[in-house]
């Protein structure tokens, strides 16, 4: 008996399902997993994955920054680390949130890997199972990820061009008991609306009053590539959790970014953190920071809202040019996304599946819904696809569309 | 009215501790924390934090690691990646591992941000509140912080000079409804013993019978330093999870373990991994690989058993001279770790708020078991110190017992 069947055949001693914890079973769908596998066949016109465009990554800087890290400070960069964060790095955030008018200390802020890991924690320290949570329809498919596990019970409020409905949360908030609000202000996932000046004062003026406090999630805030910037909810009202990441404006793969809140917040989200994973790569904060320090972030910033600006402008015309008629789709001012709402007939799960023959892909609707809505609409990423082959992914995207319903 | 004081004023509406989930009570303790803050400071020789040597961290190679990947792979590196890990780093497990004699395929492992995370992953994914887990008593404090609060009863077994006392379990599983068996086998943090052969094959038969399932934690098990390496539980059971880390080998600050389980167990745990952080950071894992493939990670391990060996004999030559009558301690054959007992009425607690004005620190013994046990016990970790500071570290820690005890 060789050791590999002797493996398989004890491993028949555990009945496993009846060892998982409950809370698993809220745990079904893996769409992001699904997503990032799909965009790893190369033959295929992603515009699936929210990826950022890997060939303007900064390898060469971020290669000197290593080198930088590891000659001189290595013995620090290689080892434990505090869970709050790098503190050079926070003090950098301090800085940086301050030219958006955001006010924090390093106090307010907890380093994470990734937006997707301070939304974990947020769901960890607030949601017990049956808490309602108050979402936009669509939202971030990332937020209900991380949530799902803790068994919340969400409400939605809808989008229009102008963002979240604020004139319907006052009702909402009046007849079920809401912990918190999600929002995603800045260029929406998926839906690539920005939220107005107006509704955001009205927004944080509404629950301000009924004391329920608003996630404000902004990966996307500082790619806007027209019109002017607007406040982030946080500089509204303190009480805000201002959520934001590194993974769109310098990598994703390094997987950092930070959370600011009120420091009574943090130090629960530090308690959870610790539990979850001690702290995040000390090697890469620093690295990060090194970047930073040496100012290289912000015209790279610059360069990514041209590159991106560029293929929005290419996904729109050729949408224009290849779509059937009856198609919508936003016009995002910044970021990766668009939305597009196909007529009430057409499935756009079933649809992937011709487009996937075809050689191009997207994410149907209802991943970014909590309860299967959003049937007849999909959502397109135009960041890591270069203008020709936006174009000729559109053309076979609309080339589908018409075969099937046109 | 500044913005800061608008800031703190605002905050003031939302009822923060209503709003805390109810598990978040569950946890209070912050031990790893503090350990980890008292040791950054410098004037203070610390046996508290199980932190590995920082002056033998491969910095010079890991710069060229950082070179190679950013230089020829750095747009996968710097991109998104599959949350079950970079698939050339868990092939590279695979075959690591069996040389240990654990069969195990890439879809056997999951890339963690460190062993911590798979504590959590595992607690995430098993425990409901309420659920038996049988722990070693003292264990290792990380996991309890990553299970409380999940909610468990814990069940303890002690420990002696050979490990967990096995002889106990069978009464134990007979009366309480177990869901798993956690078990530090080599080199036990906080114990510094190493569950003999023997025992081994009993916990794992015993474990078989009543059918529950065995965690595994090995972030040591290369580190041994004298005497023969006994097989991992997994090999004697493939339904064992067995955890380990780069942290003791590598580096901590780059967060990088992993875990080993029948594939629908790793399936579920990919998908909690997915919700928690998306996945470990691409970068991270492609730099750990290089270093890995250039085959520069068993040069190094064999340089830290030496380090480790004359670190551990100074720290035990110096206990014999130091030490008042009445003090006990392990003699690990590797790790980082020993477990002194004081008389039964020193309060270790007490006693290290007198060691730090000595200018020494170490870890009281209650941090160790999730009921206040342990109170005449401590934990020192002579890895992060050097044989000359070891020495004046216990001499310091030995003048203080005898004046305080004597």
């Amino acid at each position: 008996m060789t050791k590999q069947t002797q493996r398989a055949e004890c491993t028949k001693g555990v009945e496993w399902d009846r060892c998982y914890a409950q809370r698993t079973q809220r745990v079904t769908s893996s769409a992001i997993r699904e997503i990032l596998k799909i965009t790893q066949q190369p033959e295929i016109i992603s515009f699936a994955g929210g990826l950022p465009a890997s060939e303007f990554f900064l390898a060469h800087e971020l290669e000197a920054a290593c080198h930088h890290v590891l000659s001189n400070e290595a013995q620090k960069a290689l080892q434990y680390g505090v869970t709050e964060g790098y503190p050079p790095l926070k003090a950098y955030l301090v800085d940086k949130m301050r030219k958006y008018g955001i006010v924090a200390e390093e106090d307010n802020i907890l380093i994470t890997n990734g937006s997707q890991q301070a939304l974990d924690l947020v769901g960890r320290i607030f949601i017990d199972s049956g808490d309602v949570v108050l979402i936009e329809a669509p939202t971030y498919l990332g937020a209900l990820q991380a949530w799902n596990i803790y068994g919340p019970r969400y409400v939605t409020v809808p989008l229009d061009d102008e963002g979240m409905r604020v004139d319907q949360l006052e009702n909402i908030l009046k007849q079920e008991p809401v912990k918190f609000i999600y929002v995603l202000p800045n260029f929406h996932n998926p839906a690539g609306v920005t939220l107005s000046l107006e509704r955001r004062k009205k927004l944080v003026e509404i629950a301000a009053r009924h004391k329920v406090f608003v996630v404000e999630d902004d990966p996307y805030g500082e790619l806007r590539f027209e019109g002017e910037d607007l406040p982030p909810l946080v500089t509204l009202d303190g009480s805000v959790l201002y959520l934001s990441t590194f993974s769109k404006i310098l990598s994703p793969g390094m997987r950092l970014g930070w959370i600011t809140a009120p420091k009574e917040v943090i130090n629960k989200l530090v308690q959870a953190k610790q539990g979850a994973d001690l702290h995040t790569s000390t090697f890469v904060q620093m690295v990060a920071n090194d970047i930073c320090r040496r100012d290289l972030l912000h015209p790279h910033v610059l360069k990514l809202r041209q590159i991106y600006k560029e293929r929005r402008d290419t996904m729109l015309a050729s949408m224009e040019k290849y779509f059937p008629p009856g198609v919508r789709w936003t016009r995002p001012q910044g970021g990766l996304f668009l939305w597009v709402t196909l007529p009430e007939h057409v499935d756009t799960t079933e649809f992937l599946k011709v487009a996937v023959e075809e050689k191009v892909a997207f994410v149907p609707g209802p991943a970014f819904y909590p309860d299967g809505r959003g049937r007849n609409c999909m959502r397109l990423s135009f960041s890591n696809v270069t203008p020709q082959v936006i174009e000729e992914g559109i053309r076979r995207l609309g080339q589908a569309l018409v075969r099937e319903f046109g």
